[in-house]
């Protein structure tokens, strides 16, 4: 087994802010992120995937096919976007990195099941933060030995 | 004479859209910049002075009085903020990095002019794109030979 | 479960220098990091806490929080520090990355604990060569899956 | 148990081409990399070994070491070369990321192997790809604890 | 006036080989870079060009005229080829980074001229080493003052 | 005439201090740097040639040449070296980035010379700060045109 990485760059912008919480809660909580009018970021996803390497191509996955999920999955839907405004599940879902890796990993799962696993995502925010995801595994879903 | 040069990260959101052109003409000219709800960068700047080392510090320019500028004059004013809507400035001029950089210029250069002497600015946009600027010279500003 | 990577940047000096072997040993198995007078490196600490997603936030540990514990422990300790003098645990521990991490992971885990869980150290001590540590885990602690 | 991580650059030309295929079938799975003249990277290995810190030298390895296997198995071998003619593995196997990989990873575990734990290879083709290989774990291998 | 740069990847092989010198000579002189069947890089360059910023626009230049030039006139030309093989002009000049960005030159510098002026091309073969161009200007090219 | 740039990494420790102010003004003047047992850095050193290209071999000065030079006016000066201890000049010079580069043109301008022009010469002592010195030209060194 050997995993393959690819790493893809997108720009977004978002806010924080919970709306439950009173304006005061909002800004001690998130600080500048909850500036009324958002900011953005250059986010760097990397997207691992996890298989046999095929003796015909010496490939885990085919790098055309995992670039044309990429780009279904993340950038048609949010590069360049307000993530708050243009993508309806973060209407109602802080768009914080946590969220928005789990919200990926959702769809990205699906469309590379029919080449490879998804095993893993990174999503760096800035150069400073990032956040890692494997999904959630069921205990019985893995052998023992890793 | 030495050049110093201070790099910091910042990160803001924005939208490119001159409203004195057509939807489509700013749909071409634009392209995704031109989405109605904007996106955002991290943007990297890198301010650099221009002095004699001072014997006494080995110094061209305390770090101490550069980074206070750099903060009063480019975090208080852009980091985590919508540029079109939080800086009046770029209200009515189009927030690319060419225009930032050139607006940037104007504040740095009087608040570092009591220190050194801005040499350059140079912004980067995200790892694919940057401008530089060294500000409008007279002809007869600097000897012949650099 | 989201993993939350925060990099920190510090600078330090150190030497390598066992009291206990010959000085010919010490050069042998240090060598230019047994020179006398000790020399630096700009360190990046990657601190990486595991947690469930908290809704109301969208985030596994506030990023204030972590910069608290962060400044606390690290840049407080070892920022701008001469490791062998200046931290009396290395007054009689090599100051290798091997044994910064293991230092750094003893007091991070408990300040951390109140709010997440401690999941991975990253010392990088120059660009070609790093550190990773994930605490001494007893063979009970953690279900067969991952 | 402390992962020490050690990495190197090297360059390296490839084509990939599967003469058992279509030179249509060829040229479709592999795009450009299958032209017929091949075409090169800057590779980035990581290296990363495992072992209990030696408490007289505060290291898992010494790097004197490691950069020794490091040199002799994979720069002596790779570095500068054509891997397609240069390497002979690589007469009858594509040089893919993943191919290279593997075929390091049965020749570095038995050398290192005397100082500390082949733990993960990575490689790095270019900014925006890599893979990452473990070795081919037998169920019984490990505890359950990691 | 403002500089704007684009930086873009791309990978290519070589061979470093001057038939009129002995084959002595060649080791000597070109060493690794000598070795009978080539290796390569992933080449980075950055392309800057000088104007006025558009009002209209807020642009030096527009990207995407940018990019088609840079596409056409590199990618198309060099990206995933052998140097010495697949581009005429290689076959008898040594495709050394000096050569490759004094050739692109000649081609980048009148395809931008539509646009804005070339000013300054850099190409990095390794994260080490770049070289950097900025044509052959003529004494009475340029005031004085820059 | 092209130039050609070096870049190499070395790490060394310094402390900033002026014996001839008080303590008090040296806090204030130098901060942690003048934390009275050091720290430390590592440094990438630029060093960028000009010259003619040689048609014989592609280039505008061997870089076999060139790393000879930087080993033996930097590496073996003042890599895993303490500054002020290690390197008389800086006994009574503040190790300060801007009086490194003044001190290595010294060195490097005269041995380069053999072979190319010294151009210029960038430090940076970490991933936020640089420095960079093109020599004291005289008014009448250089053409007018750049």
């Amino acid at each position: 087994m050997v995993l393959l990485t690819r790493k893809v760059h997108f720009c977004a912008s978002h806010r924080y802010h919970n709306p439950e919480l009173s304006d005061a809660e909002n800004k001690r909580i998130f600080g500048k992120c909850n500036l009324p009018h958002g900011h953005g970021h250059n986010y760097v996803l990397e997207v691992t995937v996890r298989g046999e390497v095929d003796p015909a191509t010496g490939m885990v996955m085919n790098l055309t096919d995992l670039d044309k999920v990429v780009k279904n999955v993340v950038m048609e839907q949010i590069d360049h976007k307000n993530l708050n405004v243009d993508v309806p599940h973060f209407a109602t879902t802080i768009p914080t990195s946590e969220n928005i890796v789990i919200w990926l990993w959702g769809q990205l799962a699906e469309e590379i099941a029919e080449f490879a696993t998804l095993q893993r995502l990174v999503l760096h925010e800035d150069p400073f933060l990032c956040v890692e995801y494997e999904g959630e595994k069921e205990l019985s879903e893995e052998p023992v030995a890793r």
